[in-house]
């Protein structure tokens, strides 16, 4: 039976073995939600970059750009953080690049798994239907907030721990700890994450909106995928 | 209102701000449970260290000698890492050289807080009650296992937490994780840890006797704390 580990922090990161694995990187509030939301609009494709001088220069190669720092926008570049930005028509076939506080960085240091899948509440079903199919040991790596554990990362990671418990061992205890966080708290995820911190630093940026969007479950079935240095998508 | 937080792990440390803070440092199979049951057994210190070879050469300087690594006693030390080892008669007054394979090294790690305490199930209510007379922020330190989350010291972690939730407010999501696993798993603990990864560990060393041991709840009202290099307490 394959195996199913969670990676609570980026930090962690260096404890799991990812060669021959599947690594889900899961940044909820707001980039993986962000990437799910643009490939379920169709664009082409997402370059995942470290630094704001790299989406800087792949602006001026024609990327539409994309840059989030502590929660806003950075001046000079074109889409901020929220998934709604990403349904605008004219991104249609376009291809971005992206650099944000955690999501994008934990996609890099994941990039030696033997396959990067994107993650979030918003395409669960497509997620949970590809590893189920698999039987591929799975790492599903949390982005965190700047190396800390986060409270909406590790509840996406338990739904999925939840969903696939009874075709993968549990193999770490942060998966034991992710998925009984989930059961605890699914009928109730917005109450509870009033309480966490990350809630609390993006409420003072007013974008309750999003926040609600992001907690939404399989609206999307997109899947999008690392191939090379690209983010892409079946449509 | 002061601050409770919840260190996941060692590898996480870095993120803790410290200096200011009281630090519990907490690795319940066994390091923690094994010294609290020495306070209270009467002993007179213990120096933690990160090498077999310091402790050996404290041995020869007096010292009693404990040494594990990976679960086992190290040939050539006097005591393993079982908290019955610690009720000896013959150790009341002496000094004790303890190195683990994890607790130890995050007491060593945390050496640089306002006060290092060892928490454990054992002494839940003395720790309880002596950081309630405080004012100080805290951080709950997890020793884990190699650097991994375990389900045992989150667990405890979280019932510090909740115990305390009325006088400290929540400063980091590993602690709301903390004290939602607490919360859902209290009255099914040793159910609970069967499933996790040290459990099974622990269980192929037949010390099933240890584990319910130190599940039990302030049964030793010592507190012991670091003072220099040492390990004392109240009695």
């Amino acid at each position: 039976m394959a195996k199913i580990e969670v990676c609570l922090s980026p930090e962690l990161l260096r404890l799991h073995q990812l060669d021959d694995k599947i690594v889900v990187v899961i940044d909820i509030l707001r980039a993986t939600s962000c990437m799910v939301t643009a490939f379920a609009h169709r664009i082409a494709s997402i370059l995942p970059v470290a630094t704001l001088e790299e989406s800087a220069t792949f602006g001026l190669q024609g990327y539409i750009t994309a840059a989030e720092r502590n929660g806003l926008k950075m001046e000079g570049f074109d889409l901020d953080n929220s998934p709604f930005s990403y349904m605008d028509p004219v991104l249609q076939g376009k291809k971005i690049c992206m650099t944000t506080t955690n999501g994008t960085k934990a996609i890099l240091m994941s990039a030696r798994a033997q396959k990067v899948l994107i993650g979030s509440f918003l395409n669960q079903k497509a997620i949970c239907d590809y590893l189920y199919l698999r039987s591929l040991d799975v790492v599903l790596v949390c982005a965190g907030w700047k190396g800390q554990v986060n409270a909406e990362d590790t509840l996406f990671a338990g739904a999925i721990v939840e969903e696939l418990k009874h075709a993968f061992s549990i193999g770490n205890d942060s998966a034991l700890l992710a998925q009984s966080l989930y059961v605890s708290k699914r009928n109730h995820m917005l109450d509870f994450l009033r309480c966490s911190s990350h809630f609390q630093r993006l409420s003072r940026l007013n974008i309750h909106r999003d926040i609600e969007f992001c907690l939404q479950t399989s609206i999307y079935d997109c899947l999008p995928r690392l191939e090379g240095d690209h983010l892409i998508s079946n449509h």
